[in-house]
C-alpha cells in the first residue's frame, strides 16, 4: 500500500467514512500510480482499512495495470459486465462491505451514482472531494521535481514558437512545430490543446487557432503545457510581430506588471484572493478593468487545471507544496488581447517561478 | 432557432418536461453551434418552449458564442458568480422559471446537481440521456459528410505513419511525423491521443506510446482519428515490419477476417450485437476467443465515443444515419495484438465503410 492511499485512510478514519471509492482519471492515477483515460468507462480505487485496495478497470486493461505496478487486488469487467456489481459480488464474499462511502461529488455523474446506490443499498454516501482535494493540493518534493520539468518543456515549447514565427505561417503551421519538437524530446501529450493566436483573435481567452497568417503588426499569444511523466505545465506569452503600435505596448506593460505584482503578493501565508486582488487592481488602474474577464489562475498538478482556483472569492492561504498559475489578461474586443502566464510553486522559502521564458515585450523581426 | 433546438423542443412536449438543461461538452456544441472546452467551468443550453434558447457561458466566453453565430440570449459569469443563479434570476425576471427540467444524467455531477437543485427549488429534475441520444445517434447528410472528410484525413494519417516506419525510429518520431502532418492540412485537434505501438506493447488495447524503437519483426499499431470541423473519425491499422511469424500471420488473418464478418453483418435492421457476434463467434472458432477482451466498437459522431454503443448486449438496430466502428482485436499478453479498424455510416443503401486504407497484410521494409 503506498503512502498516498495510506494518507487517505487516515482521513477517512477522521470523517468516520468505512470507505472511499475513487473514480475521476486525475485520482485514480494519484492513488494507483497506473495512468488510465477510461473515456465513458468506468475505473474505481476502492480504498478502506478493513481490506487491501481494490482497483477496477475494464478487462482488456488489467495487464496494464499490473505493469504500472499495482500488486493489490484487479477486478477486470467487460463492457457487458456491471463494474459496482462485481466489486459489491467481491467484498461481500470477503463479509467487507463498507456501511459508509465516500465518492467524489464533483465526478460522479448522476446516471453512475444511480447505477452505485442500486449496487451499494444499504451503504450511506459522502462527498469525498475537499479531502482529496485537501491531500493533493501540496505536492510533494518528488511532484515538485515532475511539475519544474513540465515547466522547462513549456519554456522551451514557447522557445519553438516564437522560433517558428515567419512571414506566411499559419497559426497551426507554427502548432505543428512546436508539438513535433516536443514529440521529439519524448512528451507524450500537451497538456491541453496548444493556443496560438494572432492579431485580433488575441482578444479570446479560449480562441480557436486556424488557417490565419502571421502578419506584420500582429500580436501572436502562445498558451501551452505538457505533460511530463504524469504531471502538467502551463505557461502563456504574448510576442509582438514587426511592429508595436501604442496601445499594445500599453496593454503589454500593464499586464506585466499586472503578472509581477500578483507574484509579489504570492507569500506564503497570503490569501489566494489577494493575489487576484494585486493583478485586477493595477489593471483596472491603467482603466482596462472590464477587459480582464476571468480569474488570476488556477491550481495545476496532474490535472492542468486542480485546486486551488486562484479567484477573488477564495480566501485559502497559500502553503508550501502549493503550485498555481498567475495569468492575467487584457482581451480588448476586436482589436486583440495579451495574457502573461507563470507557473508558481510555494516553497517553504516562499514563491518560485517555474517558468523562465523571458517577459519582456520581444518584437520579433 | 435552429432545427437541432425545434427537434429536441418537440420530444420535450412529447415527454411533458417543461424544459432542458444541456451542459454536456458536446451535446451543447450540438445545440448550440459554439465549440468550446469548458474544463471545469459551467456551459449551457437552456431550451424551452415557452422562452427563446438561452445558453450560459464564462464572460470571457460571450464573443466567441457571438462570433459563433449564437444570436439568441447570452448568459455571461464571471468566476465569482454561480451561473445557475443567475440563469435562474434571468427566467424569473422573465416570469419564466419552469416546473420541470430535464438534464443529462450522464454528465451532471453530484456536485452540481446538488448547487442546481438550491437554485431551483420547485423544478423536477428528469433524465434527458436518451432523448438527446435519440436525436444525436442519426446523423444528417452534413454530419456525414464530416464524418467522411474526418475519415479520409485518418486514411492519410495511416499512410503518413506507415511511411515514417524506418530503422531506429521510435513510436513518438512516428507519432511526431503524424500530428505535424495533420496540423499542416489545417486539423487543429485529434479525435484523441494519437496511439503507436510496436513489438509486445501492441498486446495492450490501450497502451501507451513512447520512445521505444521500432525493430525488424514488430508488429507496428496505429489507432489515431481527427477532428474534421467537429466530428471525429477513427480507424486502427497494423502493419508488419521487415519480417512476420506464421503467429503473427495467423493472428492478422483472423483479426482481418473477423473485421470483414462484421461488416457483412452491418446490414440496415439488424442488432447491433449481431455485429459483435458476428467477429466474435469468428475469432472463438480460430480459438482467440479469450484474446478479444472489448466490444467490436462504438458509435461516434461529435464525440469520438458516442452512441451506439457496439456491444454484446446491445439489441439496438442499425438505422439509416448511424455511424460506427468495428474494431476487433486480439491480444497476447507477452506477445502482441493485431486491431484492424474501420468507421461505417448506415446509408438507406446500407453499410458504408468510411475509412479506405488498405486492408491487406503489409510487411513494410
Amino acid at each position: 500500500m503506498n503512502t498516498r492511499i495510506e494518507e487517505l485512510i487516515k482521513e477517512l478514519k477522521r470523517n468516520n467514512f468505512d470507505s472511499a471509492l475513487v473514480t475521476s482519471t486525475a485520482n485514480f492515477y494519484y492513488l494507483s500510480n497506473y495512468y488510465t483515460d477510461p473515456h465513458e468507462r468506468v475505473i474505481a480505487v476502492y480504498v478502506s482499512e478493513t481490506i487491501d485496495p481494490i482497483i477496477v478497470v475494464p478487462a482488456m486493461e488489467v495487464e496494464d495495470a499490473k505493469a504500472a505496478g499495482w500488486n493489490d487486488t484487479i477486478i477486470g469487467y467487460h463492457d457487458h459486465e456491471n463494474p459496482w456489481q462485481l466489486l459489491n459480488d467481491f467484498l461481500r464474499g470477503q463479509e467487507k462491505l463498507p456501511a459508509s462511502m465516500a465518492i467524489e461529488h464533483n465526478h460522479f455523474t448522476l446516471e453512475r451514482y444511480n447505477n452505485l446506490t442500486s449496487c451499494f443499498q444499504n451503504v450511506e454516501f459522502f462527498d469525498l472531494e475537499n479531502i482529496l482535494a485537501d491531500i493533493r493540493v501540496i505536492k510533494s518534493k518528488k511532484e515538485y521535481t515532475l511539475l519544474k520539468q513540465a515547466a522547462q518543456f513549456a519554456d522551451l515549447a514557447i522557445k519553438t514558437g516564437v522560433e517558428a514565427i515567419t512571414e506566411g505561417a499559419t497559426e497551426l503551421d507554427i502548432i505543428a512545430l512546436i508539438e513535433y519538437e516536443m514529440k521529439k524530446q519524448g512528451i507524450q501529450e500537451m497538456s491541453f490543446t496548444t493556443t496560438c493566436l494572432s492579431g485580433a483573435k488575441t482578444a479570446s481567452p479560449h480562441g480557436t487557432p486556424g488557417q490565419k497568417k502571421i502578419t506584420a503588426g500582429d500580436m501572436v499569444l502562445f498558451d501551452l503545457g505538457v505533460i511530463f511523466d504524469g504531471y502538467c505545465s502551463d505557461i502563456t506569452r504574448t510576442v509582438a510581430y514587426k511592429s508595436v503600435t501604442p496601445e499594445q505596448e500599453e496593454i503589454y506593460q500593464t499586464v506585466l506588471q499586472a503578472n509581477e505584482k500578483a507574484i509579489e503578493a504570492s507569500k506564503l501565508g497570503t490569501p489566494v484572493n489577494k493575489v487576484d486582488q494585486a493583478a485586477r487592481e493595477y489593471i483596472e488602474s491603467k482603466g482596462y478593468g472590464k477587459y480582464f474577464n476571468h480569474r488570476v489562475g488556477h491550481g495545476l498538478g496532474i490535472e492542468v487545471h486542480e485546486y486551488p482556483s486562484m479567484s477573488s472569492d477564495n480566501t485559502l492561504a497559500l502553503r508550501e507544496g502549493m503550485c498555481f498559475t498567475i495569468e492575467p489578461g487584457i482581451y480588448i474586443p476586436g482589436t486583440g488581447g495579451v495574457r502573461i502566464e507563470d507557473m508558481m510553486f510555494m516553497t517553504k522559502n516562499g514563491a518560485e517561478i517555474l517558468t523562465a521564458y523571458p517577459k519582456n515585450l520581444q518584437i520579433i523581426d
